[in-house]
C-alpha cells in the first residue's frame, strides 16, 4: 500500500481522510462501472440487494449522519431516499422492505450516481469545518462503504450467477491475474500445524486506529493448548471429503447442519457445478489448490469433524494473526473478477489475512463490558450477536485496509454467498 | 379504424399479414420506448413478467414455430435463448422458472430488440415463400403478440405501482386524453336493464376470421330470461359498496372470497391508496363516473350479490355482443397510459366492447367437441381449462381488432392486476 | 332396504322422521364404536376432522337450528360448545380453528356421546310439537349428518394410512364381505359405450321429496350426442395408464394438473403402496376388477385424455341417472370397512349410484335462478360455488337413502381421500 | 430427598441404581395418571411430543441401548416400535417424522403402559448381570428418563393451553399446595446485587458423579468483575416492562428477536391473557412476587438492556452455584401442576436451582477438548451445539436430583415453552 509508504507525507488528517473518503468512493463506482443498469437494479434473493442499492446506501449513510445532522441548513437531495435506502435503523423510521429492494427500477442508476457527486462535493466542502463527532462519523462511513463493497461484488456474483447464460461482471482481459488459474505447480504446499499460544492472551481493540464498537472492549482470553493449520483447506482437499461422502453422512454434521443439507439438497460449495465454478469472470475450472470458498458454517464444521480436527476459536485466531500484517495477502485493490487463489507454500502461517474470510467456532456474542454506541449507528453491530458466527481475517473481495486482527465479521450458519473458507484447529 | 375503410385497397392477404405484422411488432417496442434497460427487467410478482422478457417471448414465438419449423435451413439467432424465453411449452423442452425472469439482466433490453429486427427481417424476407400452415401461425403469433401487449402494460402497472415514489410509466404530457380526466358532467348515466334473448343461440365461433381453439366448436347455448346492465359498474357505485361495509360482510362472500379478502387485507380495489388510484401516468384522483377496474371475480360476486343481481354467464354476454361492433370503444390503439373512462350515457349497450374486460360468471371450461390442436401450439389454451373464470370483451389495455364476441379470455378468481371489471346481469 | 318394503306402514310422517333421525343418530354411534378416544381425537390434515368432531358437530347442528332456535325454553347443553363446533356458519359468530380440532382432548369422546344423548332425547321429546319449519331443518340435519358420516369414514381412513403399522379401523372378520376381495373370474366386464340422451333435457331437482337446494331450481339443460361409459374405470385400467407413462406425461394433464402432479410427487392414487391399498381394514391387494377409487380430478381428467375420451357433464351423467333407482348399489348400509367392489359385468350402465363418486367436467356452479336460503343455514352451499368439480352418484361409503339423481357433491380439483372415480365419456 | 439422609443404607450401588430407576419409571406413569388416552396422544406444535411418546420413547432408549445390544437373546418386544419411537438418533436408521407424531393413535396409551412394564421387568431382571457399559447406559437411561418427564410436563401444558376450555392436567385439590398462590405478603423481597468470584475459575463437570458429555471436560474460565441479581426477576417486574412498551421498543430488542415480536405479535409471555395465566391447574390469578417463567431468550435479553443489565454468562451462574445444594430449592418430586412460586426474601442468592430455568447469555457451544462419545447415544448433546443458548439450574419441573452446578440445558432464542426465567447480571 502505497499509502503507508509515503505516510510521512500525509501529516494532515484532515487531508489523508479526505482522501480516503475520496478514494472510497470512487472505488465504489469504479465496481459498478461494467453493469448495466439492470444489472445494477436487479436482487436475487432477500439476503443480498442490488448495486445501485449499496451505491445509494451508503451515499444515504453520509447525507444523514453527517450532512443532515452535523451540517447547519443543509438540505436533502431528494426527501423520499431515506425510506428508500435506510437498510435497517430503527431509530431512522421506517424503511422499505428489504426483499423489495429489486423493484426499485427508479431511481435508476444514473440518478443514484448524481446523488453520490452531490453528496461527496457537500461532504468534501464541510469536511474542514466539521467537528470532531462528525469527522468520525465520515471515517465510520468510510469503513461501512468499504463492507457494502465487498457485499456489492458477492451480491453481484450470486445474481449473474443465477442467470443461465453465466455472464461474467469482468470478461476475458480482466481474469488473466486474479480468477481461477491453475497453480503452476499442481497442489498446494502441505498443510503443517502451527502452535498457538495459549494461557491469558489480551484480545480484542486496542485503540490507536479505528475499530467497530464489537470489537472492543479489549479484554483478556484464556486459551488452551492448541495448533492452527498452516493454510486454510483448498479445494483439492474438500474434494476428498465430498468423495468420502461427507455430504452424506449425518454423524459428521451438527443438527442443524443435516436439517439444512437435506432441505437444500447441498452436495457441492455454493457456485461448483460440473466440476466448474461460478467466478465474477464467468465458469472457470477449479483450482484444487486455491482456497475453499462459498461454504456455510455447517460445512466447516463438517469438515474439521471429518478431518478429526476443529474449527478455531475467535481469539486462538486473533492471537496468531496479531504479529501480522493486515495489509498483506490478497486483498481487493481494484475492481475486477476477485477468487482467492493458491497459497505461496511458505511453511508458517500463510493467507491469515485476505483470500478467503475464515469461520471460527466462536458465536457472536459480546466482550465482557460491551456496550452499543447510543442512537442510530449503535445499531451498527450489537443488535446482531444473536444466531451468528464469527469470521475473522477478510477475504479478495474486502478492501485492503479494511481489515485488521481483532476485526469481527458475523454471518448465519447456513450463509455462503460471501468468500467463506475454513482454516482448520486442534487441541494439543 | 382506417385499415377498415381502405380494406378494398389490401386486396392481398399477403400483403396484408405482413402489414399486420409490421405493425403489431412496431406495437410493442412503441410501449417500451420509454423504459430503462432496469425497468425493462425487473420483474414484481411471479404472475407478472418483465417488459423484456414479453419482447423476447413473443420473438421466440416466431422464431420457434414460424422459422426453425418452417424455414428450411433457418439457424437460431442464439442457441440459448430458447430455454429462457418458453413460457409454459412443455412440448418445447425444459425452460427457466417462471418466478426467476426478473434475475435475467442479461440479454439486456437491447440485445431483445436486436434479436427482435432480426427475427422480424428473417420472417418477412420468408413469408411470400411460407406455407399455409406456417402463414397461419405467423397469424397466430400476431394475436400471441396482441395479448403479450396487454399484459406488458398491465406487468408495468404493477412493478412501477410497487416503487414508493409512484413513477409514471407515461409523463404528464401524455396524460390528457387518456387518464383519469373527472368526467365533465360529474357522474355517468344511470344503469339501465337491457333485455337479453333467451331460449337457444348459437354460440362460439363462427369460422370467417381467426380465432383461438378456445372458442369453438361453434354450438348451441340454452339462455334463460335475463337482462343485462347498460355499462359496467362505476367507481361511484364501488364506493357505495364500500361504505355499506362490502368489504366486511361475510355472507356477501364466496368462501374462497371471503378467505381471500382476509388473507390478504383486502378492503378496496387494487391501486386505490388514499383517495387517489395509481395509473400508467402515475397517481391520479378516482373518477366516480369511470367504470371501476382492477378488481378480482371474488370481488365482483360479492359486489352482484350486495346488489341483488348476478354475473351474466359468458354466452348471455356473447349473445348479447354478437351484433355489436368488435373494433368500436376503449381500446389501445398507440403506447400511452390507458385507463378506462366513463360511459357516454347512452340508453342502450355501452363498452361491451373495451374499456375493462367483464367477469362472467361461467368456469372456463371447453366447449362440447373442444379438441386442443395437437403439438406445441396445442397448449395454448386447453390445459389452462380448470379453476379460472371467463371473461370477456376486451379492455383499454387490450389492442383494437384483438377482440371479438367469441372472445374468451381467462384469470384466476384471486387475479386482478388486469383492466377487469363487471357488468351486472339478473334473470327476468 | 327394509323401509321401502314396509313403506306402507310408515304412514305418519312425524313418526316416519324420527324413525329416520334414531337410525341415523345411531348409525354415526356405530361407526365410532371400535375407536378409542385418541383414534376419535386426532385430526390427519386440515381438510379433514376427527371422528369425536364429526360427532359433535351434526349434534350442534340440531341443537343450534332445531331446539335453541324453536323450543323456547331450551338451555345449550354446555354453552361454549358452539364455539368449538361450529364448522363454517359466519352467520353463527367466531369458531375454533379449523386446523386445530385435534387439540380438543377435551371434550372426551364419551363426552360427545353425552351431549348427542341429552340432545336426542330433547330432540325426540319437542318433534311432535315443532312448527313445520322446525321439522324441516331436523330433515336437513339428518341429511347433513350422513353427509358426515361419509366424511367420518373417509378421514378416518386418512388418519389410519398416517400410522406407519397400518392399522384397521375394522379388524379382519368384518371384511369378507366388502373389503378387496379380488374378483372370483380375475377380470370386470369389458367396457362398453351407451349412448345417451341429447338436445333440451329438464335437469335438477323436481320437487316431491328432499333435495338441497344446490340441486335446484329445475330448469333445462342443451346436451349434445354423447355416450357413457357402461361402468367407472378399473384398478386395471388405471394400472395401464401408469405403466403407459400416464403420470410423467404432461400433454395429457390440465396446467394446475401438472403442478401438483410434480409438487406432490404424485404416481399412483391414493393409498396405493408396493402394489397394495390401504383400506378400512388395513393392507389390502389391489383388485384389478374393482373401480379405481382416491383420486383426484386432476388424474381422472388425464386418463380421460389418455383414452382419448373425457369426462361426463354432470347433466349427462343426471340424464342417464334418472331412470335408475338411487337405492341400489354398493352404499352405507351398516358400519364397516367399506371399498368398493368390481362391477358385476352386465351391459346396461353399471354402479352409476354407490361404489365411487364421479367427477364431472362441471365446475360447481349455480343453476339459472339459484339463491341461496336466507339465514345461517343458506351457508350450506351456495358459497362454495367457485374453485370446485361436481361428482355424482354416491359412494360405497353414503349412507343409503342419502344421494339421488339430481345430487351434486363438490371438491376441489386436487383431492382424493374421499372414495372418487371416474366414468369415462366421449362425443357421438 | 430421603435417599440423601439414609443414604447409609443403600451401600449396594447396584441396588441403589435398580431403586432409582424403579422410582423413574414409576413418576413418569404417575405423570400421566389423569391423562385420557387422547390427551396422551396429541401433539399440539412441532417442538412437542405426545406423552405417549415420551413414555415409549424413554422405553425404546433402554430397550435399544441396554437390552437389545447388552442382553444376549433379547427380542425386541415390537420390532416396529422403534421407527415410531426413535426420536433423533441417526446411527439408529429412519424414524418417524416428528411432526407427525400426534397421528399416531395406535399404539393406544394402554399398549405403550404394557410395553414399559414388559421393559421394565427385563431390565430389572437383567441387571445384576449388566456388565458395566450397560450399567452406565441405564444410569444414562435414567437421566434421560427425567429430562423428558420434564419435557412431558411441560408438552401438556402446551397442548392444553390449546383448548378454549382451558381444562386442568390436575383439578383443583391437587393445586392449594403448588400453584399461583398470591404470595401472602403481596411482594418479593427486593432484588439485591451479589457480588461473584472473578479471575480464572475451574468450571465443568468435576466427575465423581453422573454427569452430561457436554458438561465437560472440566477446564478454566476466565470471570470479569460482576455481580448477579439475588433471585430472577418476577412477574411484578415484567409488568412494569410492558407497562414502559417493553415489547414495542425496538432498540431494546436484538435484530431477530425483534423479527420474532413482530411476526409472532408477541406482547407477554406465553400463556398469558387478560390478566391471568395458564397453568397445569388451568387458569390462575398471576402472583406477581413469583418469578416470571415462559419466556424466550429473546425477552430475557431485551428485559435485561432495559433494566440496565445483562444475561450472566453460563460460568458467572455456574461459579455461584457451585457452593449451593443442587437438590434445593423447588423441583419436581410427585406429580401434579406445578408452577414457580415467590422467592422466600432472604438477602443472599435465592432460587438458583428450581423454580425456572435461567437464560444465559452464553450461546451453547462445546468446551475446550470436548469430544462426544462414540456410537448413538453420542448424538446426545453435541450435534446440538448451534443456534441455541444456555440455560442453567433447572425449573419446577425438573425432577428433583436431575440438576447440578455443571448442567447445562439449552434452547432455541425464541422457545419459551419451558419454564425460563431471567435473572440478571452486571458488570462491577
Amino acid at each position: 500500500m502505497a499509502s503507508r509508504t509515503d505516510a510521512s507525507q500525509k501529516t494532515d488528517p484532515l487531508e489523508e481522510l479526505a482522501h480516503r473518503f475520496a478514494a472510497t468512493r470512487r472505488l465504489s463506482l469504479d465496481l459498478v462501472a461494467t453493469l448495466s443498469d439492470a444489472d445494477a437494479s436487479a436482487q436475487s434473493m432477500p439476503d443480498a440487494s442490488p448495486a445501485k442499492w449499496h451505491l445509494a446506501h451508503t451515499t444515504w449513510f453520509f447525507e444523514t449522519f453527517v450532512l443532515r445532522d452535523h451540517l447547519p441548513g443543509y438540505r436533502l437531495f431528494d426527501s423520499r431516499y431515506p425510506f428508500l435506502f435506510n437498510s435497517y435503523y430503527e431509530a431512522e423510521g421506517p424503511r422499505h422492505a428489504r426483499p423489495q429492494r429489486g423493484l426499485l427500477t427508479r431511481p435508476s442508476l444514473e440518478e443514484a450516481c448524481i446523488w453520490r457527486a452531490h453528496v461527496d462535493a457537500a461532504l468534501q466542502t464541510a469536511l474542514p469545518d466539521l467537528p470532531p463527532a462528525a469527522l468520525a462519523l465520515v471515517e465510520l462511513g468510510i469503513h461501512h462503504e468499504q463492507q457494502h463493497q465487498e457485499l456489492l461484488l458477492t451480491d453481484l456474483k450470486h445474481l449473474f450467477a443465477q442467470n443461465p447464460l453465466g455472464p461474467a461482471v469482468w470478461e476475458e482481459g480482466a481474469i488473466a491475474s486474479e480468477v481461477a488459474q491453475i497453480s503452476a505447480d499442481s497442489g498446494q504446499g502441505a498443510l503443517l500445524w502451527i502452535k498457538g499460544a495459549d494461557g491469558v492472551i489480551p484480545v480484542g481493540d486496542a485503540g490507536g486506529g479505528f475499530a467497530f464498537d464489537c470489537e472492543g472492549p479489549r479484554h483478556d482470553a484464556l486459551l488452551t493448548p492448541h495448533a492452527l493449520a498452516s493454510r486454510p483447506v483448498s479445494n483439492g482437499e474438500w474434494r476428498e471429503f465430498i468423495a468420502d461422502g461427507g455430504y452424506r453422512t449425518p454423524s459428521l454434521w451438527l443438527s442443524d447442519g443435516w436439517a439444512w443439507v437435506q432441505a437444500e439438497d447441498v452436495e457441492v460449495p455454493a457456485y461448483w457445478r460440473d466440476g466448474q465454478m461460478f467466478t465474477l469472470a464467468g465458469w472457470r475450472d477449479i483450482d484444487p489448490a486455491a482456497p475453499v470458498t462459498h461454504i456455510s458454517f455447517f460445512e466447516a464444521d463438517a469438515f474439521a469433524t471429518w478431518a478429526g480436527a476443529r474449527l478455531p476459536t475467535e481469539f486462538e485466531w486473533e492471537a496468531a494473526a496479531a504479529p501480522l500484517d493486515p495489509l498483506g495477502g490478497q486483498q481487493l485493490d481494484t475492481a475486477g473478477p476477485v477468487q482467492p487463489r493458491a497459497a505461496s507454500g511458505d511453511t508458517d502461517l500463510q493467507q491469515m489475512f485476505g483470500s478467503v474470510w475464515e469461520w471460527t467456532g466462536s458465536a457472536y456474542r459480546p466482550y465482557p463490558g460491551f456496550r452499543a454506541a447510543p442512537g442510530a449507528v449503535g445499531e451498527y453491530n450489537g443488535k446482531f450477536m444473536s444466531g451468528q458466527f464469527v469470521l475473522r481475517g477478510g477475504s479478495c473481495a474486502t478492501p485492503r485496509g479494511h481489515c485488521r486482527a481483532s476485526y469481527r465479521n458475523f454471518f448465519y450458519p447456513h450463509q455462503r454467498w460471501q468468500f467463506t473458507g475454513v482454516r482448520l484447529a486442534k487441541d494439543l
